[in-house]
């Protein structure tokens, strides 16, 4: 059973009501039983049914159809435009042939879809035509609504709408059955809803380069990403516009766009329905961008663009902005550098737009306001509308966010009631701009976008959404829920707005790992919305406090939980979770592993202490990594079917923009000849208490026989030192710690931790003194009781051996305030120190003895 | 190649100088070359000559090489018992027929082996015998000296001691050759070297009953075990005892050994070559084991004992302890209910002795020291001894540590110079025992094993080392340090003991891997050495100070590191690389995860936090994940071959001993209605600031139309709150938050923390007001600077709106000290409150804006 839903009771269809259709989540699909539709059985798929005068935007999705049934069960289903016997599934749009003799036969009701927007109704009906005799009949409202019923239907049997775009595997089914009932998703609630391809290079264009042989993106490839629209039940897009020109390079790409039923549109500063790219490489010919010093060659340049679109539902962009995205009369990037002009540039864009409107009303035979456009106010065009500019009544105004998802404006109350034009959205998931590109990895916030489209949305904001995807890869999850929310926008709200990326991940990766994969892709979500790897360094975290640490932490605990599930997933969905998941993890996560190290290098480089190298190393490693895990995006996930998508530099920005030959590792600091590195260090009190790792030492004397020796990795946390060898005597041994004891301190309780030795040579136990410099020094006898005696052996010795380290605490004299030596001697073999604390009144008991102290080497 | 080390120069090979014989790990294997010794030519094996009268041991172990050969290249070796012509293998021990000839034809020098311990040269020899051109001479001082040579040539082909007991994959090779040269392992540094399988129920007996079918271990089973000890150089074994009994559950277990060429001992307290379980099966017929009450039928008892053992190499246990492991005249575990009765005692086991080397004497028919004895100084028998017990001189006297590693009691100089029959160590990595058994993973510290042993080496203790090893699995790494230990005890010393893992990781996962592979095992090592699971609970670590958060996060960085390296492996591997690595830590760490579940779950419940629920949730998940890691071991790893293996209870101790049903889950706490509890928190200062996430305010207002509205996970850390719809007024919104302030802060800097909203509809900017209550309110307004304005867009907006918050700070008065309510109040929709942070002068700048500061509700 592909949907959580349980079909409860039966559902009671009642032929020619649809008022009371369903909402298409409700849908079930399962193995075959009494009371369902049977959509395929014994590895057979139902035929379709369709008429022949069908709209070409509904052939295509029917045909899809057909592969989907195949991608679910082997077999292709059989497309028929004459009526079968038996069962079949029928397919088409209100006004065509067999959907009108069902609704004159009264099976039907046409008003459920008669006049509505991009409505379907699946409905199961008895004797729908003469000979057949039960359909589930796919009705809509026109061409979009239809094809929208379609692809639910390839929902609802197992096909995810990302199956191409994100390698979601199709499950096989020999059996599959629907719940009879009537469904419907409705109309949507924004009239125009779509993706903007931007910032395409270098990853989109390389995958297509790779993918397609072009250097443009044709009509093979916008035929995918028309169907993935679609799919998602949107119906709108703006091409790619950096280097590509979506009208000029392949006369097809428009005519796909069309037939297909996907209306396009060209971006905030691309007027009338021409590309940028079309005037860049003409420029010569043409001349300036300048509707002052040019305008006859502009306003021919705008006619050619409505004489080439004016058959189709494309959405015109009116206005203007400066050349290639710039403010008018300004350089992109440069927008500080202002010289008010303004009052003079509105009346320039009226005057531009009454022309460019005189153009469409010419080259359309009918009015302007017939022919739907959008005017964008996007960046200091705002300003303009806020200082006067008018729009025309009839014109979508297109507000925007801030780049980074926040609404810059949105209508008010007045505006909302005095414009008929309506209002739309032009959202960002990937920037190309200041402070930072964001063009590497989602980086949205779940709540973040559902809060500014829920706003967007309270607001009357529901002409046209738009949003911009980057190379659409690695998007996958964003631009479903954007276009989720296109569709309902007031469907999930605080309290369920978990079941979104649930509902998701069940479609993507089955409803049995739904749960924990959602969980997991809305931590990642809000961990990639604190900071983006672009802008990320080593000081956005402060490493002092222990907040580097911790978020490093985080995203380890994150990679940890979604390995987890990556292992415990069937190996057909490994590379769809791979893409939406542990992949952003992994690479975020190792890009914050490779900051948190520089930090930690930078830190122990500047105290002295020899580690910084440990954690120059783990910069390097990191940075290495990152080149192995986009790497494998590229080269192996998927067999190697995404080769070019995750080519994007994101490390070593040092503007806004990637005008770097290549990722470059941060640059790290090393110690030479480490190894004479030992001693010096002086510590001082953090948190009421100084901790020392016994390797620490500020100074030692060995015995004639014995040498200190460092044991790295002995005891709970960093390392032991003992006098070795162990029949060595440790006459004249001593370590001395240094440390800055504060005022008010005159005596101390000092914990001297060491490994448990027993006492294998002096049955009465080991020995070792501990005192401050100048100051009488202590006895310790720390393993007297670690024997079996029987006094000893339950309440002592047991307890002890089995924690490894023995915790001896002494109160001693600390003489003056200041900086002193602390002086522990070993009287008998077998002393392993690995911790010091001195407590200074702060510190609490801890099994590994607090984290050490600040400390310095001098 | 399969070793590191390179063969830089041409191996010069002086026949019959074996005097400059190389160690072993020189050896190289790669493929066929000049100068090099071939072992598989397209496939085929070298073929393998061994004389027809060779001892059974031998001819065992050549026939493991035989099939050894086929598992690299897929073609059995031959064994030929005549010469056959061109090349081939030859072994043998000294004293077999072609070594013999070979000696007397002077091409082997007889000196290097005579009167050697098991030592094998490996060399290779021109014309050795006639006909044979060349051949590569296994030779041994005697059988095992053999063995071990066979079994080197095993590992240099690429068999590692662990194919059968770990899975570790054989890699194919198609042509294979060795370099030529003399080499040597030279002789043991300890004499006997063993293991004890010990505490083998519930796990060793469930997976012998579901591999073998039976109750007992068998000799197939033993056989299985001895051939382990071969392969890692030991000789010597205690068998399982608790409810088996080697001798009498199979007749051939005893012949097995023998010919296998292991020698077997009984353990610590079952004397004579028996049994525990031949008298305790037997109690009603034989009657109390009390040498003073029942000394004819314990006599007796021994004396069969001996009957069978004297022929074989057994090494015979001597002296008594109580029944079953207990102290004599105590019960086991009640050591500290002590009567002194030690001098009787003494006298006691002095006469039980010295009656039974009679009945060694009688029965072996030699005088008792000519039979190997060793007396078991463990637990109470240490005190005897220290008090005047004697032993005699030829035996050897087996110390012990304190079954946690820890050595109790070494020889001084002058024991060592006065005790003739040596000294031996029993040590633990298993124990069922205080404080807690410890019976599940492997808890030893690499550094912990290695500095135990050198100090017991350093002290003259080289006879007998044995380890206790439980269930044999999964103690395959530490198994193979101690025996790596016993053979060369100095081979590793402080600085290069870590080579020792590394080269251990590289033989099981391949040398590419095993740098990673040693890291992530010594730090599992580590971390697992600080406690047991056994003993861990949710009060070990400190969760206040964010200890418990530290080692549950380093537990989960550990599995990262582990998780990432299984998924790179040859699936062939990783088998054996989740036996030994990847297992123990996700288990373990699964544990850390749970008690640290647990210890916030009671941190909080007790706070009144509603978010204790969520760790009750996590402590349960961790629970029944242990159940499914352990089932994935037993029941899907290696197909299921380790089915039982990993059935030993871990969680829910409350004694030492695990005489508990079954699991326990950890008790949690959990509040009912969870949706009602909002509010009523109440803050405390830590670190010099109050930092409260904004959904812990202590009460609330809403306006008339609007409702304060939580979005779970909005914002960097927990979730932010607002007034919904963000079309309705705001007015009469309102919220408060309690926190104390200590004395001397009349007034604060208050940071508050929201969103980067934009000003969507007030274009002057969007407020809200901040004030301690009684005092008078700032206004803030937080985003009259986020637009596109020349002089904020690149200085302002940009750096904010990536942030995703503003940080607006304020001072403001407080009033008198004392707990303070804090009022916000919005003055415009929008404001989504995401964290406030009172500084009282500690606050240090971060990211996060620190972790939230101690709360309560009331």
């Amino acid at each position: 059973m592909r949907h959580l839903f349980v079909v409860l009771a039966f559902c009671l269809l009642v032929l020619g009501n649809v008022a009371s259709a369903k909402d298409h989540k409700g849908i079930t699909t399962s193995a075959i039983g009494e009371g369902r539709f049977t959509l395929i059985e014994r590895a057979t798929p139902a035929k379709i049914l369709m008429a022949e005068d069908e709209l070409k935007g509904v052939q295509i999705a029917a045909q899809n159809l057909q592969v989907d049934f195949e991608r679910v069960c082997g077999k292709k289903a059989q497309l028929l435009n004459e009526t079968p016997q038996g069962k079949c599934i029928i397919v088409g749009s209100l006004q065509s042939t067999y959907i009108q003799k069902i609704v004159k036969a009264g099976k039907l009701d046409a008003a459920a879809l008669n006049g509505k927007v991009e409505k379907y109704l699946m409905t199961t009906i008895d004797n729908p035509l003469p000979g057949v005799e039960e359909a589930l009949v796919i009705a809509g409202s026109d061409m979009r609504g239809t094809i929208y019923g379609i692809y639910e239907l390839s929902e609802q049997i197992g096909v995810s709408p990302w199956y191409d775009w994100m390698d979601v595997p199709v499950m096989h089914q020999e059996n599959l059955s629907i719940a009879k009932g009537c469904y419907t998703a409705g109309e949507p609630g924004v009239r125009y809803r779509g993706i903007f391809l931007n910032d395409e290079a270098p990853c989109l264009t390389t995958w297509v380069k790779n993918t397609f042989g072009t250097n443009y993106g044709g009509h093979k490839f916008y035929a995918r990403c028309f169907e993935l629209i679609l799919r998602l039940r949107g119906n709108f897009m703006w091409p790619a516009m950096w280097s590509w020109s979506f009208y000029a390079d392949d006369p097809l790409n428009s005519q796909t766009a069309s037939e297909m039923g996907v209306i396009m549109g060209t971006s905030h500063h691309e007027p009338m329905a021409r590309n940028h790219q079309e005037w860049a490489r003409h420029r010569r010919e043409y001349g300036e961008w300048d509707y002052v010093t040019n305008q006859k060659v502009l306003d021919q340049f705008f006619r050619e663009g409505i004489l080439r679109s004016k058959d189709n539902e494309d959405l015109v962009t009116i206005g203007m902005r400066g050349d290639g995205d710039a403010a008018m009369g300004a350089k992109e990037g440069h927008d500080d550098e202002f010289v008010d002009n303004d009052q003079a540039t509105i009346k320039l864009l009226e005057k531009i737009v009454k022309n460019q409107r005189e153009i469409i009303a010419k080259e359309t035979g009918r009015p302007a306001k017939e022919r739907q456009q959008v005017w964008a106010l996007y960046k200091e065009v705002q300003r303009y509308y806020d200082k006067g500019l008018k729009v025309p009544d009839d014109a979508i105004i297109l507000f925007s966010d801030d780049n980074w998802g926040d609404i810059r404006r949105l209508p008010s109350a007045e505006e909302r009631r005095n414009h008929n034009g309506g209002f739309g959205m032009y959202y960002h998931v990937d920037y190309v701009g200041a402070p930072r590109n964001s063009k590497w990895l989602n980086i949205t916030p779940i709540q973040h976008m559902w809060d500014q489209l829920s706003l967007t949305y309270q607001y009357g904001v529901d002409k046209l959404w738009v949003l911009n995807v980057g190379d659409l890869k690695p998007m996958e999850y964003p631009i479903s829920l954007f276009m989720e929310m296109a569709w309902y926008p007031t469907r999930y709200n605080a309290t369920n707005l978990l079941e979104q990326p649930r509902e998701w991940c069940a479609q993507q990766f089955g409803e049995s790992q739904a749960k924990e994969a959602a969980r997991i892709l809305n931590l990642y979500s809000q961990y990639a919305g604190r900071v983006t790897a672009e802008m990320l360094d080593a000081k956005i975290y402060n490493v002092e406090t222990g907040e580097w640490k911790q978020v490093a932490d985080e995203f380890m605990r994150l990679e940890t939980e979604a390995l987890r599930q990556y292992m415990t997933l069937p190996t057909e969905y490994r590379d769809a979770y791979s893409q939406a998941i542990l992949f952003p993890i992994q690479a975020l996560g190792n890009v914050y592993q490779m900051y948190y190290a520089h930090a930690m290098n930078q830190k122990l480089y500047k105290e002295g202490n020899p580690e910084a190298n440990i954690w120059a190393d783990r910069v390097e490693e990191a940075f290495a990594r990152d080149k192995v895990l986009c790497n494998v995006y590229n080269k192996e996930m998927s067999g190697g079917k995404w080769n070019g998508m995750m080519i994007q530099k994101h490390i070593g920005y040092t503007m806004w923009d990637d005008r770097f030959p290549a990722d470059k590792c941060p640059t790290v600091s090393r110690f030479e000849n480490v190894e004479e590195m030992t001693g010096k260090y002086i510590f001082t009190p953090s948190d009421g208490y100084v901790a020392m790792d016994a390797e620490h030492y500020y100074s030692k004397e060995n015995s004639a026989e014995g040498q200190w020796t460092l044991i790295p990795f002995m005891g709970r946390t960093r390392s032991g030192i003992s006098v070795q060898p162990y029949t060595s005597d440790v006459k004249g041994s001593s370590v001395a710690y240094r440390l800055v004891i504060p005022t008010g301190h005159d005596e101390v309780d000092v914990h001297i931790i060491t490994a448990s030795t027993l006492a294998f040579q002096r049955v009465e136990g080991h020995r070792y003194t501990v005192g401050f410099e100048g100051q009488e020094a202590v006895e310790v006898n720390f393993n007297g009781e670690l024997n079996e005696d029987p006094e000893n052996v339950y309440r002592i010795m047991y307890p002890t051996v089995a924690s490894r380290i023995v915790d001896m605490t002494v109160h001693i004299k600390v003489g003056a305030a200041g900086t002193k030596n602390l002086i522990i001697k070993p009287l008998d073999p077998g002393v392993i120190l690995e911790k010091i604390i001195i407590d200074l009144g702060g510190y609490k008991p801890s099994f590994l003895f607090g984290n050490e102290s600040p400390c310095k080497r001098n």
